[in-house]
């Protein structure tokens, strides 16, 4: 069975790509994750842009591991902050990884912003990078609006104060299945998925 | 003598706008602060440009005094921060005024990013605002980069980070008549004397 690494080092990240792979139902290729192979070093993300860190991740994976890979590179980009935290999301506050301090700045920037000027987007670019060179990213995207306080338990990074277009619950009080279904990762994997197809069997 | 009120309530800001309007040497004009007239309560800064901020303090000013207003919105906008903090600037960390805070936070959002990459500018507008309803908008632009260490103990806000285009030293490190002679508020607001002498001399 032909193998496709997830090129993630956020352990959340990686259950979420995992969990849509495995609900794509994709016959004859095992997904696996960066702990099944040897550790390599991981390069800054200093794109400018969501496509260009996505697929310098896979490409690293690709060139440290000889496997096809896929990578994604996500974040929030808020109306009221044109389009940041965008590729900075993970390290808004400074603090890299701290979802709760970058949640919080979020929170605190926008605290003078009136109700009808909190929309938001989250967007996640997703690429697939073989071994013979061959590369495709895609982009999804899940737009709705920032709340004032965290609601929900479930998801990580800013889904306690993101509400999706149509919707009353955040994406951290939405069911995994549920989150997927509509998530800008979810639908980036799924337009990725017919070149994983393609390329894997 | 025709009063003419400076309408901000940081004081660093009043001293430049203050000596801008000194250098410029208006006759018949006695430009004054908030310290000279009665209190009047702070609107917030809600609006989602430098132009409508200037406009509202201006506004806000004449409404309580009845005297002729100058007022003043500036901030950072950073390249890679899609133009942000813009009108944010004041506030970028949460804490309002905290300037230290402020600069500390644009420069950990900016590590990762590239010398080629950390462009930015200055921006400043400018708002005469008469009792009769007349209304004039003006903008101020200083482009220049920011270094990834503080220097100078002049100016204040982020100057101690920005190096202007053409020159090899931050704002913070420059003489106060040598950075109004090239800054966006001494920009903005000379833009603005030729209207300020027309209205009241």
């Amino acid at each position: 069975m032909t193998k496709l690494l997830l090129a993630t080092r956020n352990a959340k990240k990686l259950v979420e790509l995992d969990r849509i792979m495995v609900a794509a139902d994709v016959h004859g290729v095992e997904v696996i994750g960066l702990d099944a192979v040897a550790p390599f070093p991981e390069a800054p993300e200093t794109a400018p842009d969501f496509e260009g860190n996505a697929l310098a991740k896979a490409r690293d994976a690709v060139a440290a591991t000889g496997l096809p890979a896929v990578a994604d590179d996500s974040g929030l980009t808020v109306d009221a902050l044109n389009g940041m935290p965008g590729v900075l999301s993970a390290r808004w506050s400074g603090r890299h990884g701290d979802d709760l301090a970058n949640l919080q700045l979020v929170l605190a920037q926008l605290g003078d912003v009136p109700d009808d000027r909190r929309g938001a987007a989250f967007v996640s670019a997703a690429a697939l990078v073989l071994p013979d060179g061959t590369e495709v990213v895609v982009r999804g995207e899940w737009r709705g609006a920032l709340i004032r306080e965290s609601r929900g338990a479930n998801g990580f990074g800013y889904d306690p104060i993101f509400v999706p277009e149509g919707g009353t619950r955040t994406s951290a009080e939405m069911a995994p299945a549920e989150k997927d279904a509509q998530s800008h990762r979810g639908r980036a994997l799924r337009l990725l998925l017919p070149h994983i197809t393609a390329a894997l069997t």
